[in-house]
C-alpha cells in the first residue's frame, strides 16, 4: 500500500495524523538505534524488522480487511484473556499494552499520577488518538489483576468498548470456579459480538494454533541456553512483543524458521555475543513495545540477555493447554486449568513463581538476574523482595531496578547495570 | 492494675518494653494536645478517654483474661472480616490497623517503599514488637483487597499466624458465590481454632450484637446533621477507632448514652462549634488509631467535621445484617449479602460509592468534602478522581489530600485546608 492509502486508513481510524507522524518518526529512529545497529543478526530477523516497520501499516490494513469480512477485533492488556476463545469465533486478538511515553498529561486526568507507565501509556495513546490497534477494536477486554489496571479500566471504559473479566486472586477451588464462570461469561459475550458459536471443532483448532505459537517460542527460549548465546535479548523481546499482534500462524512459521537458523549457528559454535559475555535474565513486569530501554542499556553494556521472565516472555509461553479434550466442556476445563497456571504477582500466594524464576535462571546458565519493576507497580515490587531472597539463597546474583518510560534515567540505569555486571563475572 | 502488673503483662507478650514506653509517652502527649484541649466536650466522652488511656492496659488485660478462659483472639485489618462469626465461637475480634509512624525502616525490609503508611505501620508495629493486640492474637485474618495488603500479608505471615480470605473484586453472581465459599471456609477455620461450633442460636445473637453497635453508630452519625454540630469530628473518629477493639456490648451502651447527651445538647441548640463553622466531610482511606493528624488540622482551622466516609466511619456501619434468618444457612446468606454491600474502592465497578458519598454529603449539609488518600493507595486515588467529578456535578466543593503518617507535612496540609475552607464559606 502507498503512504497515501495508509494515511487515509489512519484518518478513517480517527488518529491524530500529525501526532501519529511524529510518533512513527521517533519509533523509526529508536528502532534504528537499538535494533538495526546490532551486529551478527540472523537473516530470520528480517521478518520481524518488516513486521515492526509495518506495525501501523500493513498489519492495520489486515485488521481492516478482516473487519470488512465481518470478523471482529479484540484488544487485550493481559495474558489472562484466552486468545483461543477469540480465534474460535474467527476474531482477531491484539495486545494493547503500550510501552511509550505518550499522552501522559492527558492520562493523568483519568488516573492518578502514582500509576505505572504501562497503564498511563495505553490511556495516553487512546486519549491522544495515537494507536490504530485500539481504534480498530470492536471489544477491549480488561481483567481484574492489579489495582492499577482494575481501576483504570473504569475510567477507560468511558472512552472505549470495554469488557472486564474477573481474575481471582487466589487459586483455591472456589477461585477456580469463579474463573471458569468468567471464561464462560466471556465466551457468551464473544458469541454475542460475533454472531458465531464456539464449537468443539473450532476451539480444538484454536487451542492447537495458540499452543503451536507457544511451542515455537519455547523452542526459541530453549536455544538460548547455548553458550555463546545465539540471539540477543533485544531481538527475543521484539519477537515476544510481535507475538501479541501478528497473525499467529504466520508468526509461528517465521519463528520456527528462525529457530532452524539458530540451531545451525549453535552447531557452528557461533553466537551473538562473546562466549564470556555476562548472561543476564530479566524478571518482572512486562515490557510492551517499544519499551526497549533497559534491554538496550544492558546489552550495550556488554552483557547478553538470555531470558525474560515476564508476560512478554516466558510467563505467556511456558504452559500449554492440554489438547486431549474431545468435548467443548473438556476443552474449556483444559483452558481454565492452563490459564490458572499463570504465576502473575497479582496472585496470593504465588510461590510457584519463585520456583519458576530459580529454575529458569539455572536452565539458562545465567550469571545474574535483573529484576525489573515499573515504578508504582506494587505486585512486582512486593515479589521482588522475595525473588531476591530466593535467588540469593540459590547463589544467583541479582539486582532490582525500578523505572518508567522516560529517557531521563538512562545514564543512571547504565551506571547501575555496569556496576552489577562487574560483580557477576 | 498497677503499672508493675501491666509491665509484666507486656513482658509476657514479648513487647520491646523500652520502645513501648516511648510509644505510650508520645501517644499520651499527642492525645492530650489533640483531644483534651477541646472545649465543650460531652461528659459521655469520658468513657472514650478512659478506654484510650487504657488502650494498652486494661483492654489488653481483658484479652489475656479471655484467653485464660479458653477464648481466642482474632486480629483483622479490614471491615470485610465478619466479626459475627468470631463472636459466634466466643472469640474476641480486634482491629489491628495501625496509624502511627513506627518501625518504618524495619517494615521496608518486608514491603516496598511505595507502600501505604497503614500497611507499613502494622508491619512495623509487629517487627518492632510494639503492639500488644497483635501479640495477643491467636489468628490474624487478612483479605485480598488492595494489592498492597494482599502481598504484604505474604510477608507478614512469616511473622504471625495469618489466615487470608479471598474478597472478590466484582459483585457478580459468581463473585458472590466465591465470597460465600470463603465465608464458609473461614467459619470452618474458626470452629477448628476454637473447638466450638457456630450454631444458629449463637450466630443470631452475634448478628444482633454487631447490628446493635452499628445502630448506635448510625444514630450518632445522624445526630451530626444538626446545626450547630453537636460533637467534633475528632471525637467521632476516636469513637469509630475504639469500636474496633472495645467489647461490643459495653461500647454500644456507652455510645447510646453519649447519643442521649447529644440529643439534649441539640434540643438546647448548643454545639461544639459555632453555627457558621464550615461543615466538612472526610472521604477515603481509613484513619487508624492514632492517626488524628488531618482531623486535627481541619478542626483547628475553624471547621467541624460532620462525617467520615471511610471504613473507620460509615462504610463499616451503614449496612445492617438482616435479622430475620431462622436457619444457620439463612443467617450466613444474610451475612454474605450484608458484607457484599461494602463499597470499598477495591471493587470494580464501585458506582454505589459515588451515590453514597453524594447522599451523605447532602444529608449532613456539608459545605465541602476533603478526600483523604494515603500516599501510594491506588484504589482510593483512582476513585478520588471520580468522587470529585460527582461532587462537582452535585455542587459540593471538594479537595483531595494525599499524605502519610509523618508530621512533616502538617504545615503544608494546614495551608491547603485553610485555603479550601475559605472557598467553601
Ligand atoms: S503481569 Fe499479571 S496482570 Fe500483567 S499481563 Fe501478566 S498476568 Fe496480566
Ligand atoms: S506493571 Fe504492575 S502496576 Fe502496571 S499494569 Fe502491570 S501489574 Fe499493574
Ligand atoms: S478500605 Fe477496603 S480494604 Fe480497607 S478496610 Fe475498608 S473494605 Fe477493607
Ligand atoms: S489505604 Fe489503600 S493501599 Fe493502604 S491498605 Fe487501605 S486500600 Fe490498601
Amino acid at each position: 500500500m502507498t503512504q497515501e492509502a495508509y494515511r487515509e486508513m489512519w484518518e478513517n481510524l480517527n488518529l491524530d495524523i500529525a501526532a501519529h507522524d511524529g510518533l512513527l518518526g521517533v519509533l523509526g529512529k529508536f528502532y534504528g538505534d537499538i535494533y538495526m545497529s546490532q551486529k551478527g543478526r540472523l537473516q530470520g530477523m528480517e521478518y520481524l524488522d518488516f513486521v515492526l516497520s509495518e506495525v501501523h501499516g500493513l498489519r492495520i490494513k489486515e485488521l481492516q480487511d478482516a473487519k470488512a469480512q465481518g470478523r471482529k477485533i479484540i484488544g487485550t492488556f493481559c495474558v489472562f484473556v484466552p486468545e483461543e476463545l477469540a480465534l474460535a469465533v474467527d476474531a482477531v486478538q491484539v495486545g494493547l499494552c503500550a510501552g511509550a511515553d505518550a499522552g501522559k498529561e492527558a492520562a493523568e486526568t483519568l488516573v492518578p499520577r502514582n500509576t505505572c507507565a504501562l497503564i498511563k501509556s495505553f490511556i495516553g495513546f487512546k486519549l491522544a488518538r495515537l494507536c490504530p490497534y485500539t481504534e480498530s477494536c470492536d471489544l477491549i477486554v480488561g481483567e481484574t489483576t492489579c489495582d492499577g489496571k482494575k481501576k483504570a479500566y473504569e475510567a477507560f471504559s468511558e472512552h472505549a468498548p470495554m469488557y472486564v473479566m474477573e481474575v481471582p486472586q487466589t487459586k483455591t477451588e472456589s477461585a477456580r470456579a469463579l474463573w471458569k464462570a468468567e471464561v464462560l461469561r466471556y465466551m457468551a459475550r464473544l458469541e454475542e459480538l460475533t454472531g458465531r458459536k464456539v464449537t468443539a471443532e473450532k476451539l480444538a483448532e484454536a487451542i492447537k494454533t495458540v499452543n503451536a505459537r507457544r511451542r515455537a517460542l519455547q523452542r526459541l527460549n530453549r536455544l538460548r541456553a547455548a553458550v555463546p548465546a545465539p540471539i540477543s535479548g533485544r531481538d527475543v523481546l521484539l519477537i515476544n512483543q510481535v507475538s501479541f499482534y501478528d497473525d499467529p500462524i504466520r508468526f509461528t512459521a517465521s519463528i520456527n524458521t528462525l529457530c532452524d537458523q539458530l540451531e545451525e549457528r549453535i552447531t557452528a559454535g557461533e553466537g551473538v555475543a562473546p562466549k564470556d559475555a555476562p548472561r543476564v535474565m530479566l524478571s518482572g513486569c512486562p515490557m510492551a513495545v517499544p519499551n526497549w530501554k533497559l534491554p538496550y542499556v544492558i546489552e550495550s553494556s556488554g552483557a547478553v540477555i538470555v531470558g525474560e521472565e515476564s508476560c512478554i516472555g516466558t510467563r505467556n509461553t511456558r504452559d500449554l493447554t492440554d489438547e486431549s479434550g474431545q468435548t467443548l466442556e473438556e476443552m474449556i476445563d483444559a483452558l481454565c486449568e492452563r490459564y490458572m497456571k499463570i504465576d502473575c504477582a497479582c496472585f496470593t500466594p504465588n510461590a510457584e513463581r519463585l520456583d519458576n524464576v530459580e529454575t529458569m535462571a539455572k536452565d539458562l546458565k545465567v550469571d545474574g538476574v535483573i529484576q525489573y519493576a515499573l515504578m508504582f507497580c506494587q505486585p512486582y515490587a512486593h515479589e521482588g523482595i522475595k525473588v531476591e531472597k530466593r535467588l540469593t539463597a540459590g547463589g544467583v546474583p541479582s539486582m532490582s531496578l525500578e523505572t518508567d518510560y522516560s529517557m531521563e534515567d538512562i545514564e543512571q540505569l547504565k551506571t547501575r547495570v555496569e556496576a552489577f555486571l562487574e560483580t557477576v563475572k
